[in-house]
């Protein structure tokens, strides 16, 4: 499936960690660069995801806050 | 300031599309890997966006949606 | 691509709406019930949406609210 | 209370998960179409949800994705 | 309707401006303190909204992030 | 660092619920007036957060409903 989201970085799994209802996943999508995710348990066993796994984050462009260092 | 969002990736505008109301950024955070923003004009103004500046692209981790491929 | 987005309505392209820098896209998912969502025109033209296209319209779960009749 | 969100789907509560802070709500919209929410168990204990309670699920336009089968 | 979301605050709106299809709405909640959000045209139309009219501003708590001056 | 984000409400923390991966986090921004959010118990450490503590609750524009009484 194709997606309107502008934002498709392509890692890997990094890190999984599973509370009651929610996990955090971890891509590195390039050398030290790692992002957090924060999905369903649901989602996380659909998926299959595990540590080692090639995986995507996806963000779509009316979710990015712009900064600038003063 | 610190902030709770746990995806903050620093990088370079690298083009600017303004409307009506919206501005489109795009700051190029690795070498060909580029995040698109949408903001207000108004954001736009008041952080004296440009093309070549230093900004940073920030994401809370509950709008990161995780991607695999079948 | 798999998401771990937990809704995926799957339907067809009912009405675009063009403005300067975002498209309204209105997706019919059963008969009545339509769906608004606002992207970018980039997005809109990369995926070549049309009226009477078939298309998903996707939603993290954290994203949704729920309501109540009083 | 009328809502700029677009988006606002009527149906019934077919399911419950609570969570240590989180609790996801399923919503059966039409037959067979169950929308997933994650919200605050202050929110569900606020709103006295419980399986069988009809209840909409709201979605603004701007966290709507648009996905088209390649 | 009672509502998941976290965050209701009420107040009057003090501007709009309307873009091709995109409207800023500015909601003055106490003195001084002015929140904007960012919504359709068919929206602010749908909701008959103009400049004096008492209106609320509404946020789920996943969309808030958390700042901490350093 | 300077945000895009339009709404950045200045108060202190005044309850902390962590749970397993997420921390609700409640900041009073004038009297009786409290903000909710929800953020990884990741954030609320790396921050320090505590009550009694200065804190901002920041939301962008796009993330904003706007309600209005029938």
């Amino acid at each position: 499936m194709r997606l309107s989201a502008r934002n498709i970085l392509n890692g890997r799994v990094v890190a999984l960690t599973k509370g009651a209802t929610t996990t955090h996943v971890k891509i590195e999508i390039v050398d030290g660069m790692v992002l957090t995710a924060s999905i369903t348990n649901e989602a996380a066993e659909d998926l299959g995801l595990a540590v080692g796994m090639a995986a995507s984050a996806i963000v779509k462009a009316s979710d990015v806050i712009v900064g600038v260092e003063e």
